[in-house]
C-alpha cells in the first residue's frame, strides 16, 4: 500500500537525510556536562545545535533554552511568571494548545484570575475583548503563533506591543509555525516563545524556550548547571542534535527563503485541494478560510461525514489525516478549538483537517482528493441508508 | 588511542545491540496520539517500553509515567506535593542530587521549611536527626536510594516506614541504583521514584517517575492527555524506545538476576581496584567505603593530586573518570556531596571517582590503575618541585 502522510500539524518525518545524522552519531553519549573525551563529544554536538538553531532564528544562541518540547516550554513560562510575579492576572486566547488552555487553568486553581480571549470562527482573534481586559495587572499574555487546527495566523506583533504598554510579559507559542510560516522573532517582539522539535522534521522529546535577553528568568525543572542553570537535566543529545541538523539543512538550502518557498510550493497544492475538494463534493464549508491562515492547513467540515468514521476509511487506504471529531486521539469530546470558534459539536464531529508538509506532491493531493470523495460518498449513502448501521462498528473490520 | 570509560556514574553507553534496535526505528515518526497508521506505530513502541520497564521493575504499567528524564521527576514530586499538600515540611538528605537539593532550596523561597539530613563522611545518614525532625506536618521527605559520588547506599525501606507513620509520602531518587544494585520498590514501600535512561545504558533525555498506585497524583507539565493525563508533550519517543529495549534485553538475560550477577562481578573489579591503589599508591583514603554502598563505584582522595590535573592528565590518556574538585563539570565549586559529608575544600579538591559499568574488564582496570600510578606521582613530583609550575596551565599542552 502507498502511505500518504497529511497530517503535518501533529508531527512531521524525519527525512532520509537526518535519519543518516542520527544513525551516525547513535554511538555519541557522554554527558555534555563532563569535562573529559566522552563528554567533550557530546557537549560539541549540542553547541553546535544550538548555533544552526539560534542562526536560523536570527537570536542569540544564549536566548535558546533546550528543553523536552513546547509543552514544557509553555508551562515553564507561565508557571514561573505565576509564581514569581506579584501580578496574578493572566489572558490567553480560547484556542491555545491544552499545554497553554490547561496550564492556565490549573494556575486558575492556585489563585491567578485568567481571561480568556475568544476567537470567531473566521478565525479573527477578539482584539476588542483583549484591549478591554488587559491592564496593569497583566502578568502575562500568551496567544499562539498559529493555531494547530485551522491554521489560522494571529496578530503577535500588535499584541505584544499592547502587552508591553500595559507592562505585561507575552508568549507565544509558535510550535506550528516553524517551518511553515517566515516570521521574525524580533520582529514580534515576543518576551518567550515556544518550540518543538518533531513539527519542525526532527526528532520527538526536544524543543526549545525562546526567552529574550531581558526577559524575567525563568525555570521549571531546577537542578544542574545545564543551560546557564536556567533548565536542569542532562540534554537528550541525540534529539537536540537531530533539530539542530535540521536547522543546518535549512539555512543550507537558504534558510527563511527555503521556508518561504516551500510555503508558496504548499499553497499552491492546498489552494488545488480545497479547489477540488469544495468543486466534487457537495455540502463542505472550510473553517477560518477568509483570514491569514498557514499555507498548508485546511480545516473542513463535511455535513453528514462523522470525522473519526472517515479517519479510519481513509487510514485503511493509507492516509494519514487529522479530525476534530471526539473519540479521536483518545478524547471524549470533540476538538475545543473548533467549539471555542463557534462550531456546534455537529458540526466539530464531521471535521477533517489536513495539513501539508514539505515532501508532499501534487499527485499525493490528487489521489487523495480521488480517495477521500469515494469515501465520504460511501459514508454519506449508509448514513441515509434505511438501515442505519453504525458506521464505527463497521470500519475496522472493512470499507464501509 | 584506546579509550577506557570508567565514569558510569556520570552516565552509561549505548550498547552495540541497543544502537542497532534504535538504527531500525529512526523512521518511525507518528505521533503516538494519533490513530491512524503513523500514530499507531509510535504507540506500539511507547506502549512495549512501557510494559518491559514495569515488568523488569515488577510494578504495574500504570504505576509508570514517563518523562524527560529524573531531574523532571524529582522537579514533579517536590513542586507540586509542596503546591498542592496543605503541609509544608520537607526533608532531604544533604547529599541529594542538584534536581533534588535545588529543588528545595526553590520551595524553600516560596515559604517551604525545608531541613536537610546529614550524612556522615563514612556515608551513614543521621536517623536520629530524621526521627526527631520528622512530625506529622511533614508533606514529603526525598532520601536517594544510592549516591552518585560515593555510591553509598541509604536505608530507604526503614526511612519510608518512619515517614508513613507521620503521614508523611515519600521519594526516592533512585537513579543510580537502576542496573547496579538489587532493589525492589514494592519492598522499599516509597510512594515515587526517579528513574533516567541514560544511566541505564539508553538514550539521554528520558526517565521515568514512578507513582505508586494510591499516591497523589501529580503533574509538572499540563497538556495533552498523554501518561493518562500525568505528563503533557508529545512523547520522546526514540528515547523511550531505546529504555524499554535495553529492559527487554535485560529481562532476557535474567532480569533482576543479571543484575546481581554484573553487580558481583563489578564489586570484584572495584576491591581489585581499591586494593591495588591503597597497596601501590601512597597517602590514599578511601571515601564511605565502611559502610554499604553501589558495587561499581570508588570515590578516593588523593592527597596533593589536584582532581582536576589528574582527570586532565588521565583524558589524555583516554580514561574517563570524575573528580569532585571545584572547576570541573563547570562548577565553580568543590563537589557539595563530599563537603557536605565533612570532606573538606582541600579534600574535595583532591577527589577521584571512578564508576564502573557491564563492559568493563580486569584488564581495563589494571591498564588503568598503571597510568593512575604514573599521573599521580608526576603530579606529585611536580606540586613538590621548587620550580611551583601551574600545574592547570601545563595540562592541556602535554603530560605533565
Amino acid at each position: 500500500m502507498n502511505f500518504i502522510y497529511l497530517d503535518h500539524n501533529a508531527t512531521t518525518p524525519i527525512f532520509p537525510e537526518t535519519q543518516k545524522f542520527m544513525g551516525a552519531h547513535l554511538d555519541i553519549f557522554g554527558n555534555p556536562s563532563s569535562i573529559h573525551w566522552a563528554g567533550r563529544k557530546s557537549k560539541a554536538l549540542i553547541r553546535e545545535s544550538r548555533i544552526s538553531i539560534a542562526q536560523f532564528l536570527k537570536v542569540s544562541p544564549l536566548e535558546i533554552i533546550f528543553s523536552s518540547g513546547a509543552s514544557e516550554a509553555s508551562n515553564t513560562v507561565i508557571k514561573t511568571t505565576f509564581l514569581h510575579s506579584l501580578k496574578k492576572h493572566f489572558m490567553c486566547s480560547t484556542v491555545e494548545h491544552p499545554s497553554v488552555i490547561k496550564t492556565m487553568q490549573y494556575i486558575q486553581s492556585l489563585g491567578a484570575k485568567v481571561d480568556f480571549i475568544p476567537v470567531s470562527r473566521e478565525g479573527l482573534i477578539d482584539l476588542e475583548f483583549y484591549k478591554k481586559n488587559l491592564t496593569t495587572e497583566t502578568a502575562l499574555v500568551s496567544v499562539m503563533l498559529a493555531n494547530n487546527e485551522t491554521g489560522s495566523l494571529f496578530p503577535i506583533q500588535e499584541m505584544a506591543q499592547m502587552a508591553h504598554a500595559k507592562g505585561a510579559l507575552f508568549h507565544t507559542d509558535a510550535v506550528q509555525a516553524l517551518g511553515k510560516h517566515v516570521f521574525s522573532l524580533i520582529e514580534l517582539g515576543v518576551d518567550y516563545a515556544s518550540f518543538s522539535a518533531h513539527k519542525f522534521y526532527a526528532m520527538k522529546g526536544s524543543g526549545i524556550l525562546y526567552s529574550k535577553k531581558g526577559a524575567p528568568q525563568i525555570s521549571l525543572i531546577h537542578g544542574g548547571a545545564q543551560e546557564r542553570h536556567r533548565r536542569g537535566g542532562t540534554e537528550n543529545l541525540l534529539g537536540l542534535a537531530s533539530f539542530g541538523e535540521v536547522a543546518r539543512q535549512v539555512i543550507e538550502k537558504g534558510g527563511i527563503d527555503f521556508i518561504q518557498k516551500k510555503s508558496e510550493e504548499i499553497k499552491i497544492l492546498r489552494d488545488h485541494l480545497e479547489n477540488r475538494i469544495l468543486k466534487e463534493i457537495s455540502h463542505v464549508k472550510l473553517t477560518a478560510s477568509e483570514n491569514p491562515r498557514l499555507t498548508n492547513t485546511s480545516s473542513l467540515i463535511l455535513d453528514q461525514v462523522d470525522g473519526e468514521t472517515l479517519l479510519m476509511n481513509l487510514d485503511i487506504k493509507g492516509y494519514a489525516v487529522s479530525t476534530g471529531a471526539a473519540c479521536s486521539s483518545g478524547n471524549p469530546e470533540p476538538s475545543p478549538v473548533l467549539l471555542a470558534m463557534g462550531l456546534t459539536r455537529e458540526e466539530a464531529q464531521t471535521s477533517l483537517r489536513i495539513s501539508l508538509g514539505w515532501e508532499n506532491s501534487l499527485k499525493e493531493v490528487d489521489q487523495f482528493i480521488d480517495d477521500l470523495k469515494i469515501s465520504v460518498q460511501k459514508i454519506r449513502d449508509i448514513a441515509n441508508s434505511p438501515y442505519k448501521f453504525d458506521l464505527k462498528l463497521m470500519s475496522p473490520v472493512g470499507e464501509v
